[in-house]
C-alpha cells in the first residue's frame, strides 16, 4: 500500500503513460482506432491495474471499462478515453485516464480521506463508431438500434460485428447508478496554443462548446462553361464563395469573444473543369458555449440566405443539420481546481471555455462536472508530433490529485 | 444518281440523323463514348453511306472515319464526330457528319460541280481519351507515346486495349495530304443560347475560343475547428472563397467583351467538419478568342496571389496547366457562310465567336476553316434534352450544302 502524499503525485504518471504509449505506438504517438487489438490491450492494461488503486472493474457491453471501490463515503468519477484518433497523438485521452488512476492510487490508499476515486474509461470519444457512444451510453442516451446502425467511419466495419470480435457481444452495458458519484472530473491536453502562449500550467475549463453544424446549399444552374455567357450565368460555386466572405464579414460583429466557425468541406457539382456548378454545398460548423449567440449567428445565416434568395440568380437553403448543446462546468469543481493550481501550480491557472467536445459534457447531463486542461505545445492535437512537457505532465497530475482530494472532502 | 438541286438539300439530313440517334439511343438522346459498341456501329453506318456520296473511305488506327472522291477539281474536307459524352445529345457531333454527307452527296453527284467534298468523322472530340486526339493524328500531333498514355476517364480502360477490342490494332494513323484541300468545313449546334434569343438561324463562326486553365492552390494551416480561435487560424479554405470573389470583382473590368473564367471545382484538405482547412484548391479555367486578353487576365491572377502572399497568412500559387490557343476562322470561308445564309436562312445569320472547342480548331492549324452554327433549344447541350427545330437543321443543312458549293467554285 503506498502512502503517497498529494505534494508526491505525478511521479507514476509518465510510467504509465508512456507504458500506455508503447501499445499501438506509431512514430512518437499511437494509432489505436476503436476496437483495434491496442486499444482492446489498452483496456487490458488498465484492468490491470486496478488493484493498486483499490478498485475493481471490467469491460461493459459497449467497451467503457467501468470501476467501483468498496470504500464508504463520497465518490467521485474520473476518466476519459483510451482509444485514439487515427495516426493521433499519445496523451488525447490517456492522460485523463492516468491522472484518475493517479488519484485512485493515492487517495482510495490514504485511510484519511473519507471517499474514493472511480475511474472510467469511455470507449469511442474519438468518434470511430458515433458521438461519445460510450459515455453517452452510461447516461441512458444509446439505444440498440444506435448500436445496430453504427459502423466504423474508416473501414466501414459493423459495430456489432466489432463488439463480438472484441469478446463484448452478450456483455450488458452498464448505466449510471443515479446519486452514486458527488461529480465527474476530467483532465485533458488543451488542444490549442492560449495556456502556452501565456505561460500558464492549467485550464479551468468553463464551459464546453455546443457544435452546431449546417449544410448550406446553393442551386444555380449546371452549364456550358464555355458558351454560356458570364450575364446568362447561375453559378452556384460563386454564390457559395460570396457567402463564405460574407460570413467571415458579418459574424465577427456578432459573435461573442470565442465564437469560432469553420467551412470544413466545399462540394461543387459536377465539379468539371468545363462546367458551370449547377449546385454547391458546404459543411458549416459554430462552436461557442452560448446558445443565445448561436441563435443569433443561425438568425443571421438565415438573412444572408433571403437576401440570396431575393436576388434571385441562385438559392440557397440553410439546414441545421447537428445541434450540440454546450454544458456548463459545476462552480465547486471549477473553485477546487484553482485551489488545487494555487497549491501545485503557482496559480498559474486561467478560466477558460473548452472548443473541443468532451465526455464530461455528456457526463454534465447527469451530475456536477469539472475539467482540467494542460498545455499543448504548439497546440497541436490529433497529430502524431502531439505533446506536452513531462513537468507539465507532472504539475497537472498534482493538480488534479489535490482537486479530486477537494471534492471528496468538501 | 440523285440530281438533287441545292434548294432541295436536307431532306436526307432528318432521317439520317434519326438513324444515328437510333443507335446507343438513351432516352431523347444518345450514349455513345468513344470506341462503345454503339460508337463502333455508328462509324459503319457511314462507311455503308459512302458510295451514294460518290466516296470511299475506311476506319484508320485512332479511329478517325477518312474518306477520298476521284472526282477531279477542288476538294473541300467537312465532318464533325460521331461519338457523344456520356448520356448526352444527339446533335452535338453526328449534325456536321450528316451535314458533310448531304453535301458530298449533292456536290459530288453534281456534274455541273468541279471537285468534291470528302467527309470526316474525327475520333474522340468529345475526350473520353485526351483532346480532339483524332484530328490532332490527322495534323501529326499525337505521338504512339501519347496513346500508349491515353486512357479512357470514365472507365480508366487503356486506349491501346480500346483500340484492339475496336479491331484497329496495328492499323495505320492516316495523316493529311498537305495541300490537298481547299479546307474544312464544320456544322455544330450552338450550345448557347445566342441564334435562338435573337431569333437567328445560321451562326457565321469567326473565331474558337482559346481554354486556359489553371490549377489555384491555397496553403494556409490545418489545425482543430473548436481550439483555433479565429484570429490565430491560417484557414486556406476562406483565402480560396475570398479569391473567387475578387476575380469576379476585377475581372470585368479588364475582360474582353466574350470573354468567360469558371471555378469549376474546389477541393478542402482535409475536407472534415471540425478541422480547418490546410490546403485548398481550385480548378479554374478561363476561354477567350485573343491571346492578349487571356494574358492580361493571367497577369491580374498573378497580381491577386501576389497581394495574398503579401499578407502572409496563407500563400497561393497560380499554375497554368493547359494553354489552348485559339483559333481564327478564314474570312472567305464566313463570307461564303454568309451568302449562303442570304439565299436559304433568309439571312438570318450572325458572326460569332465560338465559346466550346471544335475538331474545327485543330484543322484551322493546317488548312483554312469555317465553322457554321444552328439553334441549340434552350442552349442546353452535353444533356440528353438537347434539340434543335427540324426545321432549323433543315436549313442548317441547304445553308451548309451552299457554303460548300461556293468555296468548291471560288
Amino acid at each position: 500500500m503506498p502512502d503517497t502524499p498529494s505534494s508526491a503525485a505525478g511521479t507514476g504518471v509518465l510510467a504509465d503513460l508512456n507504458a500506455l504509449r508503447a501499445i499501438g505506438a506509431y512514430r512518437s504517438g499511437v494509432h489505436k482506432p476503436t476496437f483495434s487489438a491496442p486499444h482492446l490491450e489498452s483496456l487490458q492494461w488498465l484492468l490491470a491495474k486496478l488493484p493498486e488503486a483499490g478498485l475493481t472493474g471490467a469491460i461493459d457491453g459497449i467497451g467503457n471499462v467501468l470501476t467501483t471501490s468498496t470504500k464508504t463515503g463520497p465518490k467521485l468519477l474520473a476518466g476519459s478515453h483510451l482509444e485514439s484518433q487515427n495516426y493521433a497523438g499519445w496523451l488525447d485521452g490517456p492522460l485523463g485516464v492516468i491522472y484518475a488512476l493517479e488519484a485512485a492510487r493515492v487517495l482510495n490508499n490514504d485511510p484519511d480521506v473519507t471517499g474514493a476515486v472511480e475511474v472510467a474509461a469511455w470507449c469511442d470519444e474519438e468518434g470511430h463508431f458515433g458521438h461519445f457512444l460510450g459515455s453517452r451510453s452510461y447516461v441512458g442516451g444509446v439505444t440498440e438500434a444506435d448500436i445496430d446502425a453504427a459502423s466504423d467511419r474508416s473501414s466501414g466495419r459493423a459495430m456489432r460485428e466489432a463488439l463480438s470480435a472484441a469478446g463484448l457481444a452478450g456483455i450488458p452495458r452498464q448505466a449510471a447508478e443515479r446519486g452514486r458519484h458527488v461529480g465527474y472530473l476530467e483532465a485533458h491536453i488543451e488542444q490549442g496554443r492560449t495556456l502556452e502562449s501565456e505561460g500558464l500550467k492549467i485550464g479551468i475549463v468553463t464551459s464546453i462548446v455546443g457544435i452546431f453544424q449546417y449544410r448550406i446549399t446553393f442551386t444555380g444552374e449546371q452549364n456550358h462553361a464555355g458558351t454560356t455567357r458570364m450575364t446568362d450565368r447561375r453559378d452556384a460555386g460563386l454564390a457559395l464563395a460570396k457567402f463564405c466572405v460574407a460570413i467571415d464579414e458579418r459574424f465577427p460583429h456578432i459573435c461573442g469573444p470565442r465564437t469560432v466557425w469553420t467551412t470544413g468541406r466545399i462540394t461543387l457539382d459536377p465539379g468539371a473543369p468545363s462546367i458551370i456548378p449547377g449546385t454547391a454545398d458546404m459543411l458549416f460548423q459554430v462552436r461557442d458555449a452560448d446558445v443565445a449567440v448561436v441563435a443569433r449567428l443561425e438568425a443571421e445565416l438565415q438573412t444572408m440566405a433571403e437576401e440570396v434568395n431575393a436576388q434571385a440568380r441562385c438559392r440557397v437553403t440553410v439546414e441545421c443539420i447537428r445541434r450540440g448543446t454546450p454544458a456548463m462546468m459545476e462552480s465547486k469543481f471549477q473553485q477546487a481546481i484553482e485551489a488545487a493550481s494555487s497549491n501545485f501550480a503557482g496559480g498559474k491557472s486561467l478560466r477558460m471555455p473548452s472548443g473541443a467536445g468532451h465526455d464530461a459534457q455528456v457526463l454534465a447531463t447527469i451530475m456536477p462536472a469539472g475539467m482540467l486542461f494542460v498545455p499543448s505545445i504548439g497546440g497541436i492535437s490529433h497529430h502524431w508530433t502531439e505533446n506536452t512537457a513531462d513537468e507539465d505532465i507532472v504539475t497537472g497530475a498534482q493538480v488534479f490529485v489535490d482537486a479530486c482530494r477537494r471534492l471528496l472532502t468538501q
